[in-house]
């Protein structure tokens, strides 16, 4: 029997997009002479589709792409996920299932089991829970047919759920387990999947053959690395990262196994792979090409607009030198010199004008009131409004150059550098951003040295650096990394060494910061703990602040 | 037996807060000779704590609250609701309980067993069903315990749910039911209320005291209206909404029944006193006592300062004025005017210089484009700017004036007058706003009746008016209501008799700016589909757009 696997790149609602895709790929694997072809998760309508999924319209459209791909089924058995409702008036009033297609008829659906509710997953809101779990039998071989995280609770050791599907199934002894998944990317993911798709294969002894999307849905990043399994517990196959990819196998010979073949998994290059193709994503998706983005001489925005332009083309990106009257020299050199490296279009506007005309409109309410934060947020404001007028009038997205180190402790003026529409570093913390500078400048220098090696400043007033109000960033990091990402409380920090005043003050600025997250860009997911909706975090709560 | 509803305004992760209020509370029913108090749903730590549940710190916090309640339950019965850990190592690890309290001891737990995973809840997020059920005896009496949606799902007719936990109690004959809520406001929630606990109360036969909690948390405004229903199917009591309550209540009164008293279910009236508490309670949580925001002249702005007035008093509302070259004459004068009416301070700045800064700033790049949408962007950004420059300066908070209509179909300046910590009317559709004037100029003209009268306008180009972009209010309003809090889709709407094209333009706007409301303020939820957690859409999604 041969099986392909379609690593697609879906559009969420984008139906008729997602199935013209997906009836290419079904005339493909024909041609490859294939048996089976199987798809994603919820592949007709994209992932995740969130409260479109309270609109009848949208279950209705989601149906007529499986009527469409069961006309094409013909010689070939295709596999593909979809809303399905529920006909039992007990409980949600859909499920979140795999059809399998054949000849013109569904020859079985099965229903997913474990509905992952937290971090960004909200599948609960949506899907009632499968009870029951039947292989289905194609061409003489029983398929164990299930969906993502449904191959996660192996052994039901995930404190998470009750039940394992896989093991109701194995009374049946299938042949071998097909996995639609949309499984999102994070840098620590790829290693993470391939160990429980071999604690699977390992515990049932059989091949599994597993389909990720790939491709950005706004925040969240499919990085595809759908993969088949041997009885042997070796990566048959690996796909490549962030690709959209169509391949046949034997399964004899994935059977046979003997046969070890993984894609590379460096930690900055899977960020960096990642980012990219968010950004071009979130462009495409939205119909747009050109990017717009403050240049200032420091890193954050460095790094923004090469991966931008790695992303679009330098011909799609223009960038602002919007030097203040506290901005120095080297800041303007090096923004331009990076300009130039890149050949993107660049404009200086001094922001001196704007912000002398606001002083003077304020004089009066100001009077007698010292210099302080407010003329700092000032003079981001005007620079938010030049990027934002220049976006409005030639259809660029503002691209935000905001680390997840600044938006965590809240050291950026909402409404101000804050602004765009789309977070491009939002989830990379500051000591990641030299890493990936670092990469990027592997092989020549684009971003200038200086840009890389000065102490990091806002210069928003004379002689400012970012140490003034932040803990340097190397011990900064770390703590923020254990609070976000590993819950950690204050107690535990301190345990692990953190001073207790410096966990107080880190946290606080924290949690009092929500307000400003709440009003910020989307941002890229890369890691484990993003912020946006994998982070819920009230407003008026007053914890640890 | 004597038994005391505490309704109370708790504060999320303010344990000592919350505690301090609980022990108050306790004291006074001790006094007064109550048997038993019972405080709402996850009083001790404020509902909804979102992912501060996830740290091991604030459920040991929260117990830590139950502990110190234990300790004062001498003489008297306390019931309250706390998280508590799973033991088991299957499921989530958390479950949302009452606790039981009498003479130093807990003597009873009940588990919540329907959790609300739709709308703004979360709960399968966090907690693990309850599957067992038994009442708590307590002086001779037994006591079906329950929490909120505990009781929603009357004979298992509730679709989303699949157990009714009530009727598993029912064969241990209970002499009545407690129900710990934390359940929303929305203009038609009291009436839903009092129905359900009737259906309630009709199946079993036997009386039903309802604690809920009162005051805002951000975006989600509790009401109050604690309940006792009578066996007759009456309600003895309703609590009045949006403040803190006490009362003891006489079982053997209740158990006679023949009394009917309940609160005037007024929905303009509603709506004015719940964004009156929501202000006032996002000021009060977050610790700050004065708003600013801007006065244009229109009828959003001017409802939202009396509103504040309402809220904060007028010494501590500050407004501006901010004509620009397309302003009315008589848009100053009318906020003028209102502002004196209030007793508000205001300032006028003009903002025509930094207009011109900007237009200077930007002329080598604007160069032969036509003045367009660019152009009032940045009007709304100045004005932005100016306010957040005040509230920097002097400790205010902005509000945000945008209603709902609006907020709908993207008709506002992100960044601009889409500013603002909190928005007070964001989910007050436009005809509704008009509805509020009229009630707040009741007794007296304070708002100017030309603010009232006049057709809406942005002002921000020559002449212009909000139907040259939008369809009439009349229309746009009922269509928006059927789309967004009836979930109807396109054919739903054509057959209700909306024009196919308008219905097409609308839902398209109302998609194609998910962006904008991704980055909008926390809106002040008083309808049954506020824009906010409880409306998760897509940004990239490709539908109906």
């Amino acid at each position: 029997m041969k099986i392909a696997l379609a690593q697609i790149d879906y559009h969420i609602g984008n139906f008729e997009g997602n199935l013209s895709k997906m009836l290419a790929a079904v005339e493909s694997a024909k041609e490859q002479g294939a048996d089976l072809i199987c798809f994603g998760e919820l592949a007709v309508c994209g992932y995740p589709p969130r409260d479109f999924l309270e609109f009848d319209d949208f279950i209705r459209q989601s149906q007529a792409s499986v009527e469409a791909l069961k006309q094409v089924s013909q010689g070939i058995g295709i596999v593909v996920g979809a809303p399905s409702r529920n006909p039992v008036k007990a409980g949600k009033d859909l499920y979140n299932s795999a059809y399998f297609l054949s000849e013109g008829e569904v020859i079985g659906i099965q229903h997913k089991a474990l509905l992952p509710t937290y971090d960004i997953f909200d599948e609960y809101r949506y899907f009632e829970p499968a009870t029951s779990f039947q292989t289905i039998t194609f061409k003489g071989k029983k398929i164990a047919l299930s969906i993502c995280e449904d191959i996660w609770n192996v052994g039901n050791e995930n404190p998470l759920y009750t039940i394992c599907p896989l093991d109701e199934m194995m009374h049946e002894k299938p042949d071998f387990i097909l996995n639609l998944s949309a499984s999102p990317f994070d840098y620590a993911h790829a290693i993470a999947r391939i160990q429980v798709i071999r604690a699977n294969v390992e515990r049932y002894g059989i091949p599994l053959f597993y389909a990720n999307h790939t491709g950005a849905q706004t925040d969240i990043i499919f990085d595809g690395g759908s993969i088949v399994m041997s009885p042997d517990g070796q990566v048959f196959d690996e796909m490549p990262y962030f690709e959209e990819c169509l391949k046949v196998y034997d399964l004899e010979e994935v059977l046979r196994g003997g046969r070890s073949s993984e894609q590379p998994k460096n930690k900055v290059q899977l960020i960096h792979d990642a980012l990219v193709l968010g950004i071009r994503d979130y462009f495409r998706k939205l119909g747009f090409k050109k990017a717009i983005l403050g240049l200032s001489g420091g890193i954050d925005s460095a790094v923004t607009v090469v991966l931008a332009t790695k992303a679009l083309g330098p011909e799609n990106v223009r960038v602002l030198l919007m030097p203040s009257q506290f901005s120095s020299g080297h800041s303007v050199d090096d923004a331009r010199q990076l300009a130039e490296n890149l050949g993107v279009a660049y404009d200086i506007i001094a922001i001196r004008p704007m912000y002398e005309a606001f002083e003077t409109a304020l004089k009066t309410q100001f009077e007698g009131q010292p210099f302080n934060v407010t003329e700092e947020n000032i003079q981001a404001r005007i620079r938010g409004t030049l990027l934002m007028a220049m976006s409005n009038k030639f259809g660029h997205i503002l691209l935000n150059t905001t680390n997840k180190s600044e938006m965590a402790v809240g050291y950026g003026t909402l409404y101000g550098d804050m602004c765009g529409g789309i977070s491009v570093l939002g989830d990379v913390y500051k000591t990641e951003v030299y890493e990936l500078a670092n990469y990027l400048n592997a092989a020549a220098e684009v971003i200038p040295k200086n840009s890389i090696v000065k102490p990091p400043s806002a210069e928003l007033r004379p002689g400012q650096k970012d140490s003034d109000s932040l803990p340097p960033y190397e011990i900064l990091d770390p703590l923020l990394f254990q609070y976000i990402e590993c819950h950690q409380g204050p107690r535990e920090l301190i345990e692990m060494g953190f001073e207790e005043a410096l966990v107080k003050r880190v946290l606080r600025m924290v949690n009092i910061n929500e307000f400003k997250r709440e009003q910020a860009a989307p941002v890229l997911r890369v890691s484990s703990k993003g912020f946006g909706m994998g982070r819920r975090m009230p407003i008026v709560g007053k914890y640890l602040s």
